[in-house]
């Protein structure tokens, strides 16, 4: 019975071969292995009945026109590129396990009253530009012109890197969809975190992308011989450090819908018997609710600034990067939780703490997203896994939405 | 009436022009600076009235035979060279103080009755071999000699910056001295810490060289996408770090005589939007008491374990280091203490927390230091700075020690 899974898990592990040398699966914007996928992945297109094309951002776009041409088009998509060394599910699983239902029910003589649209957007990563959602800002008709001349570490730019696809960048303001033409945006991703395999669900359904921010700081003592300077009159600027560590992680303990990190510290001069002069690190906080982020954010300012200066630590921040959370389109949300419902599964909302080619395309539509289990919630590694069942109750919720979201368009 | 002190100080001042260019003193072991210095500090010697020699581990040695040559001879040294940008007192000091205070008494005609020799010791920092106490372990006699093929970052082997210094590492033995020839080793050195500043003291006894320990410590977590691992699930190894320094950093403030810092730390993988998933760093106790410090060590590794396992993260670490504190002898304590009562000054006991040439010279003969005031505790920094007053307060003091030696040796 799970066909669709397993024909999805045949097409996910042919596409994982597309991948420069492992471990894992390394697939970045324009590379060979890009340029070869996308030739793979025309042909499966067309095998399953859409009209294919590739827009100016090296986006893979197929139609099925549906029963009714004139109605909205549903816009469905994921993307093709992936981190280095990352796995084989991210991205490319909502592109391709559409692919299946949309074939499934071509082949079944199913087809929609609207127009679908399955696009394989070009870049989500970022990781050869360092520029996200490349793809989906073309779609949205936000796509910066300037990146273009955007350099890889090699000094290739961005523009020869679509050509190298295949796409003619000169064209990428025609990928701008009209807002008016377009009912809305799903996107099929696994998970990334733990909480649907922690309650043994398959299936969940995104409420909002989460808002994140990103602060440097910097934390000044100074630095001094460890082993002459008495404990009382050091100003150990890892010692304070290490107070901002544990406050910014109890915050988001004690805080519903609030998590944070601090990811990267570096300790100045970082010699074995030198008291640290300076430390600098980054604090990241990430809620999909921007009240409960900033209201956050001005506890833990006020926390630190208590307590580097009880220990006479100065200290300087910067805000370096501030995005507000996307929701998720209320609609959306109640037809993929009908779809779910039809196969008597409980219905369990989450937000998603990682970004998507959501954020992009909400200046477009509507935007939705439902996630799949994936064991360990693991992401971004060789060995993300998923099952072929849960595969298969995705492909049978999508399939499921596609009929409820003609009602829901009525 | 200073005068003491000023020629002192026109001696060091001399003294830092041979040097790498600033900030700060730079002369590492067998560069051109250090052969300059070499030269003119020979003639230095020479004019105090001193045989002057050079020994196979490039130990300038000045020799006062004094009035009776059968006696047992005082060694007073320190060290010629410095650490990357450091300051003009630190080391050298304690070699042309007492220079001038052997000149002006034979100058005055007032030999001792004992022999005097006054090394300027090659290498103490190391930081040009990465190996400490070059020059008093040839005099000690447990100079290993397989670091002669010890190479700096240019590959250039000490055996070769020895001979640029113009000695003969092949004589090196026959540095190593008599112990029944010697009745003691002093030396003077800048006290690295601000205790003296603060009580408002010139001079202060060192009761004994800190013991030192350094482990190296590896926490070990969970690396995972810091927007999609809910804070409940987290095994951050950055969190257990920051316990880890906070605990060790109370420890120390709770403890009398103990002190200790963690100097470097390394987060891995390091990244904004990462979970650290593992922590490196260093952990280094002193104490001038095995005992204390073995307790603490043991109580440490007790609150680090049970902190970790708390928060489900693994541990390992390894002690790299171990040095015994080395005390400084009765006798010499009580002479200094004599010399410095002469002066109508108080006697601040006081231990040092950095290591010195007397961790080699102990297993050679009796050691004790006097440590002079220097400004805001700095050293091994290009600020560092002292007072001729102090110098001269010094200077009297070794002045008062020579006579009251001659009493203590009866």
């Amino acid at each position: 019975m799970s066909s669709m899974g397993r024909e999805a898990m045949t097409l996910l592990d042919q596409a994982a071969t597309f991948s420069e040398p492992g471990p894992g699966v390394t697939r970045v914007l324009g590379s060979a292995e890009h340029q070869a996928l996308l030739v793979e992945m025309r042909q499966w297109f067309e095998s399953a009945g859409a009209e294919v094309s590739l827009d100016g951002a090296g986006n893979l776009v197929g139609r099925w026109a549906g029963t009714d041409p004139s109605a909205r088009t549903l816009i469905i998509g994921s993307h093709q590129d992936t981190v280095r060394q990352g796995g084989r599910y991210d991205g490319i699983m909502g592109v391709l396990l559409p692919l299946v239902v949309l074939q499934q029910r071509q082949a079944e003589g199913r087809p929609l009253p609207y127009p679908v649209e399955l696009v394989a957007f070009s870049d989500e990563e970022g990781t050869r530009f360092s520029s996200t959602l490349v793809g989906s800002a073309a779609l949205a008709g936000t796509f910066d012109p300037t990146l273009l001349q955007a350099t890889d570490a090699d000094g290739v730019t961005m523009e020869q890197a679509l050509r190298d696809l295949g796409a003619d960048p000169a064209i990428i303001p025609a990928a701008a969809r009209d807002p008016q033409q377009v009912s809305g945006f799903l996107e099929l991703h696994i998970e990334q975190g733990p909480l649907l395999e922690a309650e043994n669900l398959p299936v969940g359904i995104v409420t909002a992308i989460t808002g994140i921010e990103r602060h440097d700081l910097r934390i000044i003592g100074k630095a001094g011989h460890a082993g002459t300077t008495p404990m009382h009159l050091r100003r150990d600027a890892l010692v304070g450090a290490s107070e901002v560590v544990q406050l910014l992680d109890q915050l988001c303990r004690d805080t519903d819908e609030l998590v944070g990190v601090v990811g990267q510290l570096k300790v100045i001069p970082d010699a074995v018997n030198v008291i640290p002069g300076a430390v600098e690190m980054s604090l990241e906080l990430r809620s999909p609710q921007t009240r409960i982020r900033r209201r956050a954010r001005d506890i833990l300012l006020q926390q630190i600034e208590q307590a580097l200066k009880a220990r006479h630590l100065d200290w300087e921040h910067r805000l370096n990067y501030e995005q507000t959370e996307v929701s998720c389109s209320p609609r959306i949300q109640s037809t993929l939780a009908a779809a779910i419902q039809d196969q008597g599964l409980e219905t369990r909302y989450l937000f998603s703490g990682a970004g998507h080619d959501g954020l992009a395309m909400e200046s477009l539509t509507d935007i939705g997203m439902l996630f799949m289990r994936c064991e360990d919630g693991l992401s971004h590694h060789p060995d993300e896994a998923v099952t072929i069942d849960d595969l298969d109750v995705t492909a049978q919720t999508l399939d499921r939405f596609l009929d409820h979201w003609a009602e829901a368009n009525q």
